[in-house]
């Protein structure tokens, strides 16, 4: 690919092109500006990766990645710890914490079931849910989970599961999104919007 | 952004979100693909950048990024010195050598001439390249820049400072590119390549 510029470049290259949304052309372009710009980004970023290798772990508790275990959220007092919140990824945890409209606590699940890739309950750590939300203090689950097919079977399975814990089960609200013109919405978020219709 | 995810964590993302052609989205989803593949690309992307960022340094000839000083291209025999192509960033050099096609050396500019950035001979390193195609071994400089306006201006100052040497200074031909159709070119393409037609 870049014979010319020995084993150590092509390596970097080849590994930034497997991060999502990289190729081996954008690889290249990555590793350019790497090597332009040595210590302002190169250096730091080979630090930050390092760091975060050698510190960040999941959260015993939520699963959630962080440097302190338990995680940032479960050991903070003021998170109300009668709200659990499912969620697929830390990703899906950080847009929900970027509302800044959520205060209780998290379930990082790790994926979602899938009878195709062969995800079963076990792989993705559904028994210690049921147990945390077994917990007397805990009121309610919040199941929010991609409104895809797998994590529609996610939040069906999981809700099967919680019913013997002594908490509600809730799923986000689906609906017409902020902003959404009915025009660009497909059909099945419409149909579902009109459903869950609620008095204006 | 990520304010429950720890300093660490944010930090990163904040490094890959520098990268070209990342954002802040897509910097998050390469941080939790790097958190999940801890083994496979976390941890080896760190010592790749810092392998690089410890033992890559700019050919002390061409300007090439490579570990070794003189690079592999300099220092390698088989390549023909009486060649040199002119680039403009070493990702072009990187395409050159991609196409297996030329076996001379080359001059990484590192930019080019641009009144609006403010960036000039001096700053592209221009008198060590008259100084190269003034050795007696040296035949030919092949330029090799973009056919942006940039790119041309740059071209006509490396020929005008080049006269002065006793070397051929050519270009890279312009035309229709491989597989392209008319339709599709643009008009300075197709005029370009017009007048620049051959017997066929």
């Amino acid at each position: 690919m870049a014979a010319s510029a020995g084993p150590e470049i092509e390596r970097l290259i080849s590994l930034l092109a497997k991060l999502p949304g990289m190729g081996p052309r954008s690889a290249r372009r990555a590793t350019l500006a790497l090597l332009k710009r040595r210590d302002q980004l190169l250096t730091p970023l080979a630090d930050a990766l390092s760091e975060a290798a050698a510190k960040v772990r999941a959260c015993s508790i939520c699963g959630a990645p962080d440097t302190r275990d338990p995680c940032a959220i479960c050991s903070d007092p003021a998170r109300d710890a009668a709200l659990i919140c499912v969620v697929e990824e830390a990703g899906a945890l950080w847009a929900m914490e970027r509302t800044g409209s959520y205060r209780g606590r998290y379930h990082v699940l790790g994926g979602l079931l899938s009878a195709l890739d062969g995800v079963g309950p076990e792989a993705l750590g559904v028994a210690p849910l049921v147990q945390r939300a077994s917990h007397r203090d805990v009121r309610e689950v919040i199941l929010a989970l991609p409104a895809t097919v797998d994590g529609q079977t996610t939040a069906h399975y999981l809700t099967d599961r919680l019913v013997q814990s002594d908490v509600s089960v809730t799923s986000l609200a689906r609906g017409v999104p902020v902003g959404g013109e009915l025009d660009w919405l497909d059909d099945g978020t419409i149909a579902q919007a009109l459903r869950a219709r609620r008095p204006a």
